[in-house]
């Protein structure tokens, strides 16, 4: 595909580490919550070599947060996730698909238990603050709710863990996966949790105090040296082979939890109150029409940039392609696709056409790696 | 600025129009609704000359639509925005502030009225779809809410009314402003309103049939020959010199309709229920500490990816600017600023500081034209 530049303006936020990548050398950036997030730094291929074997520093502050708080806190997050978090714990990270009246997707953060009556939620590419205010205002809900000053900085890879630890001490390999932390860099304290947009291991570091965080970005680069640290950014190649699913890209708000692989995170039988609860049990029992597979595809190349249709033998339309890549795993394209029920399972072959040329299709499972 | 490519993916949705853009030039792209919205067709300032002469086709499919219908839908559009629309007319368009329960802004769209129990609401950058859900499910409102399959064409300039006239006949030219009507073309039934993102006059058809649109589209630009047609796209300096504000440029969920000028557009005195209300009467009461102004810069070019801090000779914060271009008009920098009491009046002077250079700034009334 052809290259074409980005317009900044106020209303594609820069983060406080954007003026930091730019001399890293970030090549091409995409937009998310309103903000700038970096997509490359020169090949992607490299970087994905890079990561599965070192450790990357990742400007992914356009992993924007919803704080909420106050007395109906609680009540409000639950209401908007069908993962019952009547258990959850201080100190803990929950993947919390959010979930609207009519049993659709709406987002799939994750959610932050900073005290009994305060959250964050971590929040993929669409406006969750406002559909919480919606629903504070109309529940009569006694909570605050607002976007706090956070920009996130990962740090992803093998080698993250050793390079942590220079920086933390030791406690920071004691942090359990999904578990959160303080921990303190030249005197302000940081939130850390052991996550990460990545299967290679990681922590994500939740910045309050940016003059600290930026401080701390420049020292993991010092620090990293002995590492092999590099600027990265989520890496399309190792989130597809890793069937790592993004909102917008896999799926959207006309998609249900059941459709995406989600039933372990959809809690029908406890008696939590939460949006479209009625809706996910009739669908639960009626079954779904179309799941997310993956897909091989035979060729070396491809970029996307809306759905592609895919259509078996026959004619028929039987999905549509939603996120691809060459991997150089398969050594082949390999992608994430809504595939119509019955053709949802392995082995199913279709094609599709995409810059004039028709490439054959073959479902399998995710994910693939 | 150094360019920087935008990455695509399905997230960042292609238009049923951008294979054509991209054949006619389009050389700079913002993200805008989660869709792509083009930026530039190579030079701005040439654009800007030819739109203020001349005639110019959109691809504007990224001012979405959110559709509320059903029996509560005039209660929920009216609880969203501080506006009165308690005597609206079918047929019109409105632009309406949608307001949160604090006071604050969420959006400023254009509301089309479609009948009694049918409304568009032609958003802005933010995801007014899940504020609407949110109020909706809270308020346990009767409605159906969707985002449906509408694409806008914009026809800007001064030429655009005799272009327009070429196709769909002399009726075109009796659309009073912002009032919108159905004209056919091949068959295919088009809403078109007398509106846009500019101030040289002009029409936005909000194409639902995308078959027939694209055959409009094609076919603006033969007939259009005879006018100097060129592709465009709303543009930053015409924008800005004609004080057209922009939601998450010039203002945002930080600010209320009052410091942002929207004055006339907040109705307290009726006895219409909506979000803020009482909030707002307060602000009213006790007045704003901050408004948004023109400013002048000097300098002959501007590249702005943030809010840029604007100080008085005495070294205090007086406000930040938020959008800012070179203007061939005036000859200098201008730009759009949030400005603090007590020094948000015409004439004030001060300072700001980007790439290393010092700029003096003067604060001045908007509308600049």
């Amino acid at each position: 595909m052809k290259n074409y530049s980005i317009a900044k303006s106020r209303r594609i936020r820069s983060t406080p580490y954007t003026s930091r990548i730019e001399k890293q050398g970030v090549t091409s950036y995409t937009v998310y919550n309103h903000m700038l997030l970096p997509a490359a730094f020169g090949s992607i291929e490299d970087s994905y070599y890079h990561l599965k074997k070192d450790v990357q520093v990742w400007d992914v502050a356009a992993e924007r947060q919803v704080e909420i708080s106050g007395k109906d806190s609680a009540k409000l997050v639950q209401l908007m996730t069908c993962r019952d978090l009547s258990k959850s714990r201080i100190g803990r990270c929950y993947y919390c698909p959010i979930i609207d009246d009519a049993g659709n997707l709406v987002n799939d953060p994750v959610v932050l238990k900073l005290a009994e009556d305060k959250w964050w939620i971590s929040i993929a590419d669409s406006d969750v603050i406002f559909f919480a205010k919606g629903l504070a205002s109309g529940n009569k809900f006694e909570v605050n709710i607002f976007e706090p000053n956070v920009d996130i900085i990962a740090v992803q890879g093998p080698k993250s863990f050793d390079l942590m630890e220079e920086i933390f001490g030791e406690m920071i390999r004691k942090l359990k996966f999904f578990g959160f932390s303080y921990f303190t860099f030249k005197g302000a304290e940081h939130l850390i949790a052991r996550s990460g947009w990545s299967k290679q291991g990681g922590f994500e570091i939740y910045v309050e105090d940016t003059k600290s965080g930026l401080d701390l970005y420049d020292h993991l680069f010092e620090v990293g040296k002995d590492f092999n640290v590099k600027p990265g950014c989520p890496n399309l190649i190792e989130r597809i082979e890793s069937g790592l699913l993004s909102y917008g890209n896999d799926f959207d708000n006309n998609d249900n939890p059941f459709e995406c692989g989600f039933e372990k995170y959809v809690n029908l039988d406890s008696d939590i109150v939460f949006l479209g609860k009625e809706k996910l049990k009739k669908i639960k029992l009626e079954g779904i029409k179309k799941r997310l597979m993956g897909v091989e595809i035979e060729t070396d190349n491809i970029g996307l940039s809306g759905s592609v249709e895919i259509t078996n033998e026959e004619g028929n339309l039987i999905g549509d392609l939603r996120s691809a890549c060459y991997s150089p795993h398969f050594k082949k394209v390999i992608g994430i696709a809504m595939i119509k029920e019955p053709f949802c399972k392995a082995s199913e072959t279709g094609k599709l056409e995409i810059e004039g040329k028709t490439l054959s299709v073959k479902v399998c499972d995710l994910p693939f790696i």
